[in-house]
């Protein structure tokens, strides 16, 4: 099949969104019926205003860079697409000869590819590339980004701890993004080189929050190290549902929350009397190429690859989705494969319950089994004193 | 001079701080003369409870992982001494063969270091090695572990920039560590390539924060972008001196404050009615070996080596401190120097005027002209598409 090929970013970006671009402008390369490769300045909005740039211009020398950019490079959305906008882009699809859009995002972003695969006539094919840092998509094993941000997160709270640990005074709350799954709080437990390390309380989105056993859980802690790491998930809510943190500001759209990290922080202060303090490295995290995961680089490569390959092929309304495939020696691989769009349509995939503790304040080592290959290699080992070293007192 | 050596870190921690102790460490062997290097486990506690441990016993293939190790391998601490915790000391030097004392910290360290320096008789000598990210010790032309926690706040800014740039749909206030002084604040200011690039407003310590001012730059900015990247040091204070931020909790010796990024944010929402978030990187930025500048490893590792050496040739009372020397093609290059104590004693060096601008909400040029060689390096570039690479419509 011959044409062009348009792409299309929605949502928040990842530390390798940029990186499945490249996969796209890799695969269309190769396969030598591909005139232009669009991609679409500031998402769905950017087809509406017909705002387009011909990626195949970059030179060659310059496209490696894709890789190790932050952010998206052409922008991306979060606009709510009316029925009418739907139903303009086929003839903007048509005019410039576009004949393969695919759409990278999560599941809000899935749901957009999925109704313009719908308006879309047998001669456009539409597939999405999975992408989000929460890691809450269906069907597939895991969404390119996530390891990358679950590599930031475990290599930052490692970092941090060693901090608090080295200068033992006290609670230390570091707030992680992910408001209604916890997949990226969890990977906080890959901090832990032996039992018993830091981060030592995990409080994940899907278990309801109860103040004093988070109390009892802190004391506890602080009273055998004389300090206390705990990640936090900025989505924490009571046994109501409703967030631990008051609203700061409603509008008719939205309502904006107090920090979680910031909350609890004060709430060890205020009730237990003990120093503490909140890190919210928020976007800090979702932006980080020095903590770029490899597997995860090379799984969103793959995954551009792939939805370009799919719609060449004749596919239409499907994502590509990743699954484990066993090795002889136990090793880490995958495979991709297609998944019908409507399985994944503004579904949000939770942490399953086995990954949690039954006190809901830990992750199991099943969860750490799982995310470890996904944060591409081994986090830094820092140097530790030995007990040889010490000195006799005289 | 032969006999052992102390080394006590004191404050909290930075990216390079062991890598002076391994400066420490090579000098030691190199010297011949030194059989120990003590570290005092958890600061100047460590030194009154004995708590030892001999450096020299590292093995020479893991000392290497002191330069990339965070925090303080040795511990810190924060307790004020009183006077007869120093009158302990020469007596527990002695009974381990101490001569030479190092005290590695900011200038709550180097009073310390005075302090001691004076209870000790001739037989003893005690040397200040320079360290703080907040680069507010006097009469040195900046301190190691500023330029590695400099490069963090900067990266990490333009890696945050490039994504709210990339989803332009709010202002983003980042928090920066510095209390009283707004050096590292200030080099957020590195993350801008052109004129006009993020970070749009920097606010200092150094100048009184006003908040109609401060609305006023925000909308403007937003107005122009449609968006806006402020960084606001975690020490902004009113006109009347007082922090902007309410206490959070009181106590007999100290007063909690909340934060200034998420006060500043929540001022955006409700004001100007502008979705607006806040990052809080804090400790992570102090932690960061990723971002670790390579001259300011260098340094750190000098200003170890020099301390023993000043020890080693007599000097007591006195710190390590860094000037710049002219070189013919007028790039960087540092000296050392020796600095009486007296001098960095519980002083604060603050950011002069000609480095902030008249408004006082960014960087003068001659500060990024100061700034930019501590940080070791360019920060990464990202590819930026480029004009001509637009689709004319059709």
């Amino acid at each position: 099949m011959k044409g062009n090929v348009l792409v299309i970013h929605g949502g928040g970006p990842t530390p390798v969104i940029n990186a499945s671009l490249y996969g796209v402008l890799e695969e269309a390369k190769e396969n030598g019926n591909i005139e232009k490769v669009y991609g679409a300045l500031g998402g769905t909005q950017g087809v509406l205003n017909e705002d387009f740039v011909d990626l195949m211009k970059i030179p060659e020398e310059e496209k490696e860079r894709l890789l190790f950019t932050p952010a998206s490079v052409i922008g991306s959305s979060r606009f709510a697409l009316e029925e009418e906008d739907y139903e303009k882009m086929p003839a903007i699809f048509r005019k410039y000869g576009i004949r393969f859009v695919l759409l990278n995002g999560g599941n809000g972003t899935m749901d957009t590819c999925g109704k313009i695969s719908r308006v879309c006539g047998q001669d456009i094919k539409v597939v999405g590339i999975p992408k989000t840092i929460d890691n809450d998509i269906a069907v597939t094993d895991h969404t390119p980004g996530y390891g990358s941000a679950a590599r930031y997160l475990a290599g930052t709270v490692k970092e941090v701890s060693e901090d608090v640990r080295s200068l033992p005074i006290h609670v230390c709350v570091i707030e992680a993004m992910g408001r209604n799954a916890g997949w990226l709080t969890a990977a906080s437990v890959l901090a832990r080189k032996d039992k018993g390390d830091a981060p030592h309380l995990i409080y994940l989105p899907e278990r309801p929050f109860d103040e004093e056993e988070f109390l009892e859980d802190v004391r506890e802690v602080y009273d055998r190290l004389g300090y206390a790491v705990v990640v936090a998930s900025e989505g924490l809510k009571n046994k109501d549902g409703e967030p631990i943190v008051e609203p700061v500001f409603k509008t008719e759209r939205a309502v904006y929350y107090g920090d979680v990290g910031s909350y609890l922080a004060t709430l060890v202060i205020r009730r237990l009397g003990i120093k503490a303090r909140s890190e919210k490295p928020g976007i800090c995290g979702r932006a980080s190429i020095p903590w770029q995961s490899e597997t995860d680089r090379r799984e969103a490569i793959l995954a551009g690859r792939e939805a370009l390959r799919a719609a060449l092929e004749g596919e239409s309304g499907v994502m590509i989705g990743f699954k484990r495939v066993g090795t002889e020696d136990g090793g880490y691989e995958t495979a991709t494969f297609r998944v019908p769009i409507e399985e994944v349509m503004m579904y949000e995939k939770k942490l399953p319950e086995t990954y949690i503790n039954d006190r809901g304040n830990d992750i199991t080592d099943e969860f750490a089994k799982w995310c470890r290959p996904l944060i591409g290699g081994e986090l830094p080992q820092y140097i530790c004193l030995k007990d040889y070293e010490k000195e006799e007192k005289r």
